[in-house]
């Protein structure tokens, strides 16, 4: 039965990418229409291209350099494999793979939505959906097939492919989480670098285009419009990929981690069906089956009517969404029920051993759904179309761009109300239900269909560049209608997109901060040790200055665009006339530079901050790697914590200002006058939209790559820090107490007792203070009572015994 | 001995409170001016009584309000004590009496140094500053006398006056925590009431005034003119005097809570010349002492020549800054050579007890000074006229409003960095040095010259009203020359001072949280639990919305403003001929009224959330104090490490913004351009410190109250959640261990032990696990060993076992 159960997921992810291929094959055997609208579209996909090769060559650097350090923490660490360099380029290899093939198709599908748009409004709705269909199964079928295939072939490596124990499990999965490492990696460069790309060419082609030169927007004339169209791609499809990539591997390695822990709480084995790895193959088999469940949602959306508006077609995307949704939740009950024990123990910090029904863990799964879905609501709250927060913003711009952009903030940080309390409701229920393997499920169930989400988001910058696409080559009216409508569903599936991966990125840290717990083996980690506290804060202040960052980089990447356009326009004869051809190459190029060469210094900042905090660690506490790991959990921590809370602010202060401006568009009415575009108060929304837009597309976004990232590499360090518990092999009934001298000061001693029960090892303190003598003869007390055996069997052995001055 | 060290921090204080005296009625003895200026001068002070007066019904009916739920935690609590609610009022009376004296003092210098600046710019100095004096020694003054006394009186009532126990000197300053608590919450109205009145009335009077009407600033057409200086006074001198109020007194309070846990530490008692409790004591004699340095510090600023400009005025400050800050690093050097046990014993979580030679904690006072200098340059760096940040806000400009709020916003942000990476430092180092106690050491160190930092503080705006009624008053160009030369080293104080302020809110936050910690008894704050993660979030997400409810306040209060000015415009005949007067009371009686109103809602989240979570654990939890302690404890660090991280974010944007806006006054090279006002740069720049005006003045400041009030609550609740622990009167040498049966299922128990050795209690832990039989066998066994005595005359004793089901 196993051994079916453990290759189920690879054969779903296989079905996925079968059906991927199916669909791609389909979407470019479609009209991709002929003279300018083909010239454009050829533009666009050669400027993304060029995005990714030159992205490849500094990856491939980036890959090397972190692939020597992993290869060097492996020889550092014994029980850290070399097969975590290979793991870590595997999964680099699958995300960047996933990003191509996502970038291609929707600079494929984009034209061909502009043709069927010409004649008809579903069939442009079924293809550049269909690209983002292809979008979110290869995104889900590559990181279910990558993470599923490295983990049999580590499976196979360490433990022949059966169950031994659970410390050649952490093994596995240590090495496993090099997969996930890699994968996130790519993200930052996607995300970050993709952020910074879109908006810099955005403003850059704005700044000259719209404001110097006083052509609209997507003139075939600007130099950097095909940049600002290929920056869509860069950004909303590559980067979201990269991003959900991430998360959705991190979810299901944190799952598998915690998994684990489950079995070692339980005895060290388990017996079930699953070669005793039930809990540990639970979450791939979820994930495999959102795959399918997916494929039934994408399905599902489709109108009928040439004359549907944005209504029939977000209800069509809709209802694509909650079967899928509701098809998993159905499977998580019908595969908790299957692949668990009924009964489980788990730990509870603090609060000792408890029996959990597997039912629980369905439970947990249900709130991940819910979270998924809620969150979307919320985020629409705050910044949908005709919103209370999104009309009040409008008012606050009949006085002035200040007042507007206060409103913005303001309406931003207010949005983190419900989001926390939802979060912190959700942490905490779900850990009540099943410990942090409850949290890691309930990320686990929400990302399962995250081939529906990506398909959702990724439609979205397709209509986008659709429309670029029908103005650029001057097609009628009715065919900048059609692809309007697409493009203004697509608006809303972004802003609520972002909120999912926020969801999706917060809860993912979570479950990877509490395998780095499991994984160091430290009993938590306690903020009233005040290097730990000042950790905490330390980490509170990365995604801020992070942010900043990413803001100052758009800025810059922006000017050497600016200047490019502008010499452009002096040097090219004939270009404002129409006859003279712009260099978009060109544009593109300093897009690309500027994007990868801005995100240096934030990269640095992610990766180089918990290095230095164990550096530094090491070098002021020694070998107290207990203290040195809760610091950099605190640092986790609040990264974790102020990340979250930065990325909802800017996301959703983004999103608000962005639609505050569009409200315009079709007049809206602020004391008792309907205002338009043009007007003062338009004005002073456009100033809000340009604060805006680094924040929703750069920063904001930025923000669940560093805190995943941030959570990963603690993960990746934690065998520095952490030995594995060694498993005495104790039989059940049998009590042993374990002694093992921590930390021998000349007046006193923390004796740290490993207690085994039942095969589960609990740890006791007991401190002896005094004299150096006093401690002596209390040392040799311990050590004679270790000779005779206790009640009920129990003896005490001391390992060693170290004496440090 | 003990008798006169006890009591000099009242002597040093009322020696203080009697040179103000002499002082204010130096100040109140110049002359005063005559006719408009008089009549102006009048009005601010009659509108500053308004809205005190306003203030204090409301006050009134808040602290009857929180008096009573005082009284029910005593009567609930056996440890809290009835006249915690006395302490309460008291402490609110003294934060309450200290704002009125100071702003009583700065509206009756203002118009004096008006006068005094008709002739002689170093008079008009000694007069504002005098002003000054007079504020900052009532502040200390008050403060360190009221406390003190409270301390006497209640160590009298509940010891007798001399030393028993450790935990009977708990109940005292568990008690004169109700002292710190009052005037925290003073400060809560002072500070962001005061922070919703003044920016109200600025913008309020600008909108109408400036842009509507299109008369100058601080012309007295303009009804809201007068309540915009009044503002001034409101949130600058009350608000500021209150915020430094409340945390020397918490800070001191901390200091003491750490001092008296470090006695414990020590085994219970310590000989010393101050009858056993010199390290409670210190941080008194130290907040004495520095209010003599202040005196003499206030004495060194003076200037002699006439022409002196704003490099002189600042020198004049800076030297008496820096002399009184010397003279008090010579004093704690002394005090804490003098004062304290040559070595103490401190416990470090995690690392057990440590030898503490006194010179560490010396080493502590010096962090806190060197980190109340830093932070000041910190600040000026990213805030100061012609800094580079600033300049670079500047240059952002000339592109529009959007990219000088984005600029802004990116300096705000980044200026975290090395302001977290200092109090991060700080931290740990004070902490190395002298565990939490020498955290709050430093504290109360940076605190000590709390007179004098007020005094530069409460200068600037004394300086801004004096050139407000200058220009009302129509006087000589030379006046307004002389009165603005102050206000520019004004605004640069106010600047560092708010920097300065951030600091001591975030030090005294620690401080009292480590007090928390060591009340409720609970060994850590376990951020790996998840309710305390989740609480952690929840934290970190108040100072959040916080920040945006003041903001929108200010934008509601402002539009109050806005009505009312308007009608009178419209209705009173002959206002904009300077025929007709308008009614400048009712103005007043607006932004009070609405400044009162708009801070129920921030004030109701920072008190309510606390207790609602101890409501919401004991509701989940029951009897499980330690989780609810611990939840509590996470929510705390939540909402210091966010309010910390928004404090500076806001106040260093805003401080950017505003001079980047004056920077055009004396004309800025952009573009290699010279640019001035009315540019479109400048009016870039004007939007940008709209957006800074309520960041800087109303929510950045807010977010001190929020922390400290907030850790403030949490101490004042902590006796409902942690058990004091028993002292069991053993002798020195003598080992103890006592056995408590902390939470039992059937299936295990989690058993507790305290040990005593010499004194010093720590606590171990035991699990006991398996069936409920074998459970039972466990702890007969464990009942079995602790009948008879161990090694050195080592016995184990269970005080009670309790069976949960």
């Amino acid at each position: 039965m196993e051994s079916i159960i453990i290759y189920l997921p690879v054969i779903m992810a296989l079905i996925g990418l079968a059906y991927m291929a199916v669909k791609r094959s389909w979407v470019l055997k479609q009209n991709a229409g002929d003279g300018k609208m083909k010239e454009i579209s050829d533009y666009i996909y050669e400027g993304a291209l060029a995005f990714l090769k030159a992205e490849y060559k500094l990856l491939t650097l980036f890959v090397i350099g972190a692939s020597v350090a992993l290869a060097a923490i492996s020889f550092i660490v014994p029980t850290t494999h070399i097969l975590i360099v290979v793991a870590f380029i595997f999964g680099a290899f699958f995300s960047a793979l996933a990003g191509n093939m996502g970038m291609k198709i929707a600079t494929k599908t984009n034209v061909r939505t502009t043709q069927a748009a010409r004649t008809s409004l579903p069939e442009a709705l079924k293809i550049s959906f269909g690209g983002g269909t292809v979008m979110g199964l290869g995104v889900a079928g590559l990181a279910v097939l990558g993470l599923t295939t490295a983990f049999i072939l580590l499976f196979q490596f360490f433990m022949n492919g059966s169950w031994t124990s659970t410390e050649d499990m952490t093994i596995v999965l240590e090495t496993l989480a090099g997969f996930s490492l890699g994968a996130e990696s790519i993200a930052l460069f996607a995300r970050v670098g993709g952020g910074i790309y879109t908006k810099a060419a955005d403003v850059g082609a704005d700044l000259v285009g719209k404001v110097e030169a006083g052509i609209p927007e997507d003139d075939p004339r600007n130099p950097a419009t095909i940049a600002d169209n290929v920056g869509d791609n860069v950004g909303d499809v590559a980067g979201m990929g990269a991003d959900l990539f991430g998360s959705y591997v991190a979810t299901v390695l944190a799952a598998m981690v915690l998994g684990n822990y489950v079995i070692k709480d339980m005895g060290g084995a388990i017996e079930d069906v699953f070669g005793g790895i039930g809990p540990i193959l639970l979450p791939m088999a979820i994930a495999g089956f959102g795959i399918l469940f997916s494929i039934v949602g994408t399905m599902l959306v489709k109108i009928n009517s040439n004359d549907a508006k944005e209504k029939q077609v977000q209800g069509a995307l809709n209802v694509g969404n909650w079967v899928s949704i509701g098809l998993t939740l159905i499977t998580c009950f019908a595969l908790v029920k299957y692949m668990l024990p009924e009964t489980m123990q788990m730990e509870f910090f603090g609060e000792g051993l408890k029996d959990i029904s597997s039912i629980r863990v369905f439970y947990a799964t249900v709130i991940g759904l819910v979270v998924g879905g809620v969150i979307s609501s919320v985020t629409e709250y705050y910044t949908g179309l005709g919103t209370k927060p999104v009309l009040a913003i409008v008012q606050k711009s009949s006085t002035g761009a200040g007042t507007n952009v206060i409103a913005g903030l303001a309406t931003g940080m207010i949005s983190t109300f419900p989001t926390v309390l939802l979060f912190a409701a959700a942490i905490w229920a779900s850990y009540a239900f099943a410990g942090f393997y409850g949290v890691a499920l309930a990320a686990s169930a929400m990302m399962a269909t995250t081939a529906m989400q990506l398909a959702i988001d990724a439609f979205g910058p397709i209509s986008d560049n659709a429309g670029g696409i029908a103005e650029m080559s001057e097609q009628e009216p009715i065919v900048r209608e059609r692809t309007d409508i697409l493009d203004s569903v697509g608006n809303t599936t972004a802003a609520t997109g972002k909120g999912f991966a926020i969801a999706s990125a917060a809860l993912t840290s979570l479950a990877l901060f509490a395998a780095y717990v499991t994984f160091t083996g430290i009993d938590g980690i306690n903020i009233f040790k005040a290097p730990v506290l000042a950790m905490l804060f330390v980490g509170g202040m990365i995604p801020v200055v992070f942010s900043a960052l990413a803001m100052n980089s758009v800025g810059k990447a922006a000017m050497d665009m600016v200047y490019e356009v502008r010499r452009q326009f002096k040097e090219i004869p004939g270009i404002m006339e129409g006859t003279g051809k712009p260099n978009y190459a060109r544009c593109v190029d300093i897009s690309t530079k500027a994007a990868l060469r801005e995100m240096m210094l934030p990269g640095i900042l992610t990766i180089g901050f918990p290095i230095a905090i164990v550096i530094l660690g090491k070098l002021v506490y020694g070998s107290d790697n207990q203290l040195i790991a809760e610091m950099l959990g605190g640092y986790m921590a609040g990264v974790t914590v102020s990340g979250v809370l930065w990325a909802i602010f800017q996301n959703n202060a983004g999103g608000a200002w962005d639609n505050a401006k569009k409200s315009f568009e079709a007049g809206v009415e602020i004391n008792g006058e309907m205002t338009y575009k043009g007007s003062d108060a338009h004005k002073a929304a456009v100033t809000g939209d340009t604060v805006g837009d680094p924040f929703k597309d750069t920063s904001g976004p930025s923000m669940n790559i560093l805190i995943k990232l941030t959570c990963l590499i603690g993960l990746v360090i934690s065998p520095i820090l952490g030995g594995h518990t060694v498993d005495n092999g104790v039989t059940n009934q049998e009590v042993e107490v374990q002694m093992q001298v921590e930390s021998t000061d000349l007046a006193q001693a923390v004796v740290t007792y490993t207690t085994t029960i039942n095969g589960k090892a609990t740890t006791q303190e007991r401190r002896i203070k005094g004299t150096a003598q006093e401690v002596k003869a209390q040392l040799e007390a311990i050590e004679g009572s270790a000779s005779k055996p206790g009640a009920k069997g129990e003896k005490v052995v001391i390992d060693k015994i170290e004496i440090r001055k």
